[in-house]
C-alpha cells in the first residue's frame, strides 16, 4: 500500500517566521505557497531531496492544527505517506485494524487526496496517507 | 550542508508493540533492532524508500527520551538530515545561529555521528544532522 514517503510537516503558529528559519536551516528557499482554504490551513513547502517539508499553520477561529498547538506547541506534526488511490488506501488501513478519520479522503494541500490515521492506533505519530488521485 | 533526509524518528514506550503496529502499517518487517548503549536507548530501523523510520525506546532509569514522554507521550520525535560531516556541521549550524545540543557531535545509532539542534531555534521540531563521519 505505501509506496514512499511524500512529505514531513512541521505545525507552527508564525508561518513568516518559520519560513525565514528554515530556509537558513535547509539552505534553500520554498518552492511554493499555498492557501488550503477547505483544510483552513495555509502551507510553504520546501524540498528535501526527494522529500517534502511543509511548515503549515492554521487560519481562522477553528482550525485542525488549534488543538494540537494549544496542548503540544509547535513542531512535528505528521509523516505523510504517498499510496496509489486514496480511497482505497482508507479502506485497506481500516482492514488492517487502523481507525481513519473521516469516512473518506479529504482533499488536501498540494492537489492530494489525504487520510489520516487516528494516532491511538499509530504510537502518538499522526499519519497522513495521500495520494494523486 | 543538507544532502537529504536520513531518517524520521518515532519515541515509543513499549518497543514491542510499536513493532508490530508498524510491521502491519508499513507492510514491511524493521532491517534491523540496535542496542545504542551511548545514548541508553534502543532502535527498530524499517526503511521506506530510502527514508528510514526509526522506533526509539529509552532503557535504564535515566535517558534522552524520559522528558519528551513524560510531557507529550509516544510520537514524532526527530527528523534527521544526513550531512557529510557532523562536526563541521555543528560548526556550520552555530555559525547560521542556531544553538547545536553539545559541544561536539556525538555517536548514535547506525554508526552515525550526530548533532542535534536545540529545538527552540526550529520551532519546536527537534532537528539531527547525521554523518557517517
Amino acid at each position: 500500500m505505501i509506496q514512499g514517503i511524500d512529505h514531513i510537516a512541521i505545525a507552527v503558529s508564525d508561518l513568516a517566521s518559520a519560513e525565514a528559519t528554515y530556509t537558513r536551516l535547509l539552505g534553500c528557499s520554498p518552492y511554493k505557497r499555498e492557501h488550503v482554504a477547505s483544510q483552513s490551513v495555509r502551507v510553504v513547502y520546501f524540498k528535501v531531496g526527494t522529500i517534502q517539508i511543509e511548515l503549515v499553520a492554521g487560519e481562522g477561529a477553528s482550525h485542525p492544527l488549534k488543538e494540537f498547538l494549544a496542548r503540544r506547541g509547535e513542531g512535528l506534526h505528521h509523516i505523510a505517506f504517498s499510496v496509489k488511490d486514496a480511497n482505497t488506501a482508507q479502506q485497506h488501513i481500516r482492514a488492517l485494524g487502523f481507525r481513519p478519520i473521516g469516512d473518506s479522503a479529504q482533499a488536501g494541500g498540494n492537489n492530494k487526496k489525504v487520510v489520516f490515521v487516528h494516532p491511538k492506533d499509530t504510537h502518538g505519530a499522526l499519519i497522513e496517507l495521500c495520494a494523486d488521485k
